[in-house]
């Protein structure tokens, strides 16, 4: 069982392998990106709803209680070249993709995102082969539209969408799937 | 003493005059935009770190132990006509803002994203005369840069920053001095 943010329960909190994830791959990436002054992307925190709080000492309060919420967005957000960045990272173990990974209010997200001259996107990760993939969000939303599916197979990410390979630093350079997607012929930097 | 995020201690937790505070107020005018299709504009949930997680049954997770941590981005952020808009909003009581209101790496991530193309401000509140200033971050960081005050009177607010007045709905329409400083020509809709 994986709580969001990649938290286990009480009894078993292990980081020791928090470097294998997708998302500490993505989170690396972003500090890269950020410290390297490319994009300035942040995954946004976990929402929670908080009912307790105890508040021992002037500087310090401790949440006592308080709930995981389903996220209406997608977890991370920002800005690259002037323009406004949106997506969705996901693990899988299996060759499928299976939807209800995403949720309905997420997808509704990313459309609104196009719409509004934003870049949305997904990122999914297949642990089994150890491929990770960037699916632009219209290609996402088109598949959802023209398929009764309850998953996506992994030779739709290979036809429609591109491979990320992973590098040393940074981990998971999915800027370059968007330079070549929206800035091509604009290229700023050498990989 | 106010938490993040609103929230007060233990004994005296009240949402009864929630609708009054800047916070809420952004929330609704968020929310109308949403819905109006006007922009995508999120509050980033608070930054937490979670510590202990009790998990009684299958759907439910209890978190028990968290600590608030310091943002290292602004509270706000969004899609708006295309254009990355970031921003953070305080309330204060005095006719000043205090600096010591913003943390350092908020003004660095505020100039980093003027820097990347994006739209970056303040929203603030002089709840004792009851006024709600835009200021752009160029307007905030040439301040700092050329003060050694460690506040910004209302004064300056009033010469560099705009006035938002408040409305029915939407409540703060932030947006309106956007469309005025980066949209002049473009006006879209009707206030």
């Amino acid at each position: 069982m994986r709580y969001p943010n990649g938290i286990k329960n009480n009894k078993s909190i292990s980081y020791s392998n928090r470097g294998m994830t997708l998302e500490n791959d993505i989170n690396e990436t972003n500090s890269f990106y950020l410290i390297s002054n490319i994009a300035i992307i942040h995954k946004k925190p976990t929402p929670i709803t908080i009912t307790k709080v105890d508040y021992p000492c002037r500087k310090e309060a401790i949440i006592k209680e308080a709930h995981f919420k389903i996220p209406s967005t997608t977890d991370y957000n920002g800005l690259y070249k002037g323009r406004y960045l949106d997506f969705e990272a996901k693990e899988t173990k299996t060759d499928i993709f299976p939807l209800r990974n995403i949720h309905e209010h997420q997808l509704c997200h990313l459309k609104k995102i196009i719409e509004h001259g934003g870049i949305g996107f997904l990122i999914v990760r297949f642990t089994s082969n150890n491929k990770t993939f960037l699916l632009q969000a219209e290609k996402l939303l088109s598949f959802i539209q023209n398929n009764n599916r309850k998953s996506i197979p992994i030779c739709y990410f290979e036809k429609e969408g591109f491979l990320i390979k992973d590098k040393f630093n940074p981990r998971i350079d999915y800027l370059k799937v968007i330079d070549i997607l929206y800035f091509e012929g604009e290229v700023l930097w050498i990989f």
